[in-house]
């Protein structure tokens, strides 16, 4: 059946490709060899057909055997695609109808939704410049390479720019990325830095809970060498700063440290090469039963029954200074270099975390892994101990059951080579830091919500008490725009006097200024306070200043 | 010699090539019929195939031929990719450098650029603040569709995202449109809002004048039925008032209408469907002179000489209430409707400017006629008197003839029908607005700028006195940081007190605290005013009232 439709010529392409397979194939290896043997010379610019950034005297040469293939297939790959552009033409001109709606996994925020993310966005601001932090920015969009090989697994959920003709391009997938590549590019050693933008991952979204394919981070990172964990500690101090000062209910930031997982793992005997992998199932103990994740360790990745036994040990542990005491006293991990680094860092790290008050807002959890491959040393998790859960079918959960630990808010850690990774003469910046995951505090707050917010300013409302007064409406007005005040006007000739009282007090409005023949002949206006209905007369000369000592009261 | 580069099987695709242009024919006519056909049905879900947004009752269904051609092509595109992913992977592979640069067209900005930049949209925010403007938020990209038809021959610098099996995106392009959207899918009929967010262009960047392919737009506009006029003056009022504040030189706000220009172009002889492709021909006139432009009209837009004539002698118009007047009584004006509706419009509009205090910032000028499709009546354009030269090469123009008036800083205009574009119910939501090409505000004002910008807003440093205080030194700026106070300290167990005090005068911190084992003993510390030097001494009791106090001083 499908053969029967397969118009002429596609068996050609399949022999084509067999063809070019094979010659692929053939030219794979001499190109190797050549590619070893240049790739000692020095020159950075970028090569022209691909993102691979070899050096410039590596570049592919118009000669190049290799160059044809590759120039072909474009070639041929644009000719097809000109073909499906014209076949798919003759629907697209025929039928103007839009789909009218956002992106999946994204959605508009409207005047109320902005009110409450701009105040918060502003209070969240407001505690990074009190910790010092200049904010820098970079471009939505990074070269692809830059975020190639920085998210292990969940570079599938990169969003790709279309090739059209100029660099590979992708949507920054986080601010931290962007961030190492700033450090590493500029003469930048010492930089304590907060940033306030999207990002953007193609991951599954769940609105209700506040997952979107579009969101804000906030994050406050500080790079530079310094003495052990005082910018670590600081970074603490801010999630817990701005969880208390969002009200967002009780919250509990965990702590543990790269290092100390690695000794721990090595003091298990579990082998070098699958530090990472075991760590990325440890790092599912939030969400999944130990018997779980233990099943995981033996049976997708090979490790032994008894040596995950000794990890289930371990990670099983969580607590404060006493801890630290015990694992310091610990057979096992006493050889292990970087298992006593790590207890050490997490010794000073809860001792200043403790003379910053936060003795009873942190714990230090030996399960807490974090996903991310690029974290050197401390890693933070901040996590809303009882969720509001979202008002979902009018009903809201409050058994005691359901109020369970599930709400990540905040999360980061230490990063000592990311900044290296871009950079080989920059290995020396370390950096810490801490992103706020402020879409579900948004959810949670917007669903927290209930009174009506003001979605505008205004502090005074021109309006008419009768017909004919629009110019001299415009006058008062401009005289009030002229001195700093917020007004407005109706964006009629002759709007009816109660219909403009009205829309002062649903939008809750504090002044209106009513003109009238009468008052304007004796040069003074109506100023009426909207909550309480009384009104005064006021020279139109002082009018501005008169609004602008009531506003202050 | 590139025949013999050519692998074979090369040949195969040509023949292809061929077969497939032969079958798309063939198909393309009854395929079209059989889309007008089905064109009536009703149904919206999105086609599968491409974004041409086709009913769902009208998708090519899998037996249809069509369908296999471009499954076909799909399938073999992603081959012939596949393979050339393979022929590049090698060198990929074996180089891991990274090109270390931000995508062409876009830069990162430092904490300087930010702070300034911050600044300047803070200010241009309280503007639109004080015309009660609400904000709001649309995704960074929008269904292509959206897109699809709105910017005319622009549409090629459309930033598309890759198809990943999903929506068929792209970045937007400008805020309008997402707002017209926006608009369209709401409940909203009135609506006042700013919004202040980037846009995305592949336009040939020149980012020594501020254009890059990443910018801010910042985008005031208003919605809604009102009386004539009057949403129209407070838009050229709120650009008046935000070049005025940002204090960039002398600029004038050209205004005009494209109701009086197609009135002219039909008194002129022009054939109505060539109005909007002269209207792009005039537009042209502030940077081509007439002679070019008239050339332009007759020989690639068919227009006679005489009616290019005609329309020469209007488009070098330019004046104010006067000239309303003579248009007014011009005879061929006088009887085309849209014309004199114009005509009427601008009469008022310069009425009410007068009023706003605009009357020696705007020109009424015939030759402006802005690029856009969408635009119904009114159109703006903020240019700059004396556009301050970039420096270059270190030589600043001062030249009298340099002093042209080039610089577009501002633009807008009335479009009534946008949002009906989107949603057929909604065509009575008309719409005008503006929109502030910051971005050249930005490049103006950071060359303009010399004395150095503080980056934090630091008020108080915590120094150690002598070695051994960090831990006392971390509980006084625990005190502060809790008090609400902006404080940072040295991230150095032991720092030198020179070392300290030098950072504060660099970063301009108006206090330092100093600690001492002396003064802690006595329960005091050492405030000192870095500008003067002077220190006294402060219990640490009241250290954060005290620092309060001098800092609204």
């Amino acid at each position: 059946m499908l053969s029967q439709m397969r118009p002429r010529g596609f068996n050609a392409i399949t022999i084509l490709q067999r063809s070019l397979t094979k010659t692929a194939t053939a030219y794979a290896s001499p190109f190797a060899v050549n590619h070893r043997r240049i790739n000692a010379l020095d020159g950075h610019s970028n090569c022209r057909f691909c993102s691979c950034a070899k050096p410039a005297a590596f570049q592919l040469k118009p000669n190049d055997k290799i160059f044809h293939q590759i120039t072909q297939i474009d070639e041929e790959v644009a000719k097809l695609l000109a073909l499906k552009a014209k076949l798919q033409d003759e629907p697209e001109r025929a039928n103007k109808n839009i789909t009218l709606k956002t992106p999946k996994g994204t959605r508009d925020y409207g005047p109320e939704a902005m009110a409450l993310r701009m105040d918060i966005l502003e209070r969240v601001k407001t505690i990074f410049k009190k910790h010092g932090a200049e904010t820098i920015d970079t471009p939505v969009f990074e070269l692809k390479e830059v975020l190639t090989g920085k998210y292990g697994e969940d570079s599938k959920l990169i969003y790709d720019l279309k090739d059209q003709g100029g660099e590979i391009l992708a949507l920054r997938y986080d601010l931290t990325v962007p961030f190492a590549r700033f450090v590493g590019m500029g003469n930048v050693f010492n930089i304590r830095r907060y940033h306030i933008a999207k990002v953007y991952r193609r991951d599954n979204p769940a609105m209700t809970r506040g997952r979107y394919r579009e969101f804000y981070q906030c994050d406050f990172d500080i790079a530079g060498t310094y003495d052990p964990m005082l910018p670590d500690a600081e970074c603490v101090k801010v999630v817990a700063e701005i969880l208390t000062e969002l009200d967002i209910g009780e919250f509990v930031v965990k702590l543990n440290h790269r290092k100390l997982l690695d000794g721990m793992f090595e003091a298990c005997g579990v082998p070098a090469d699958k530090f990472r992998t075991i760590c990325s199932s440890v790092d599912k103990l939030d969400k999944t039963p130990w018997e779980e994740v233990r099943k995981e360790m033996m049976d997708e990745k090979g490790l032994e029954g008894e040596i995950a036994d000794r990890i289930g040990e371990y990670v099983r542990m969580n607590g404060g200074a006493e801890l630290v005491d015990k694992l310091a006293e610990d057979e096992k991990l006493k050889n292990i270099k970087s298992a006593v680094e790590g207890i050490e860092d997490m010794r000073l790290l809860l001792q200043y975390c403790e003379i910053f008050g936060l003795k009873d807002k942190i714990v230090f959890d030996l399960s807490l892994a974090r996903g991310l491959d690029y974290y050197t040393g401390v890693i933070y998790e901040a996590v809303l101990k009882a969720e509001p859960l979202p008002v979902e079918n009018g009903k809201k959960g409050k058994d005691k059951e359901e109020e369970v630990s599930v709400g990540s808010v905040a999360g980061g850690g230490r990063y000592d080579n990311l900044v290296g990774m871009f950079n080989p003469k920059r290995k020396q910046v370390p950096c810490v830091g801490v992103s706020i995951g402020v879409e579900r505090i948004f959810s949670i707050l917007e669903a927290k919500s209930q009174q009506k917010i003001r979605t505008t300013e205004i502090e005074v409302y021109v309006a008419s008490a009768h017909k004919g007064l629009h110019l001299k409406r415009m006058e008062v007005l401009n005289k009030l725009w002229d001195a700093g005040v917020k007004a407005e006007h109706p964006y009629k000739q002759n709007p009816k006097l109660l219909a403009q009282l009205q829309y002062c007090e649903e939008n809750q409005i504090p002044f209106a200024v009513v003109l009238g023949d009468g008052e304007l002949s004796r040069g003074v206006v109506k100023l009426r306070e909207i909550s309480t209905r009384k009104e005064d007369e006021v020279p139109l000369e002082s009018l501005a200043e008169e609004i602008r000592k009531r506003l202050t009261v």
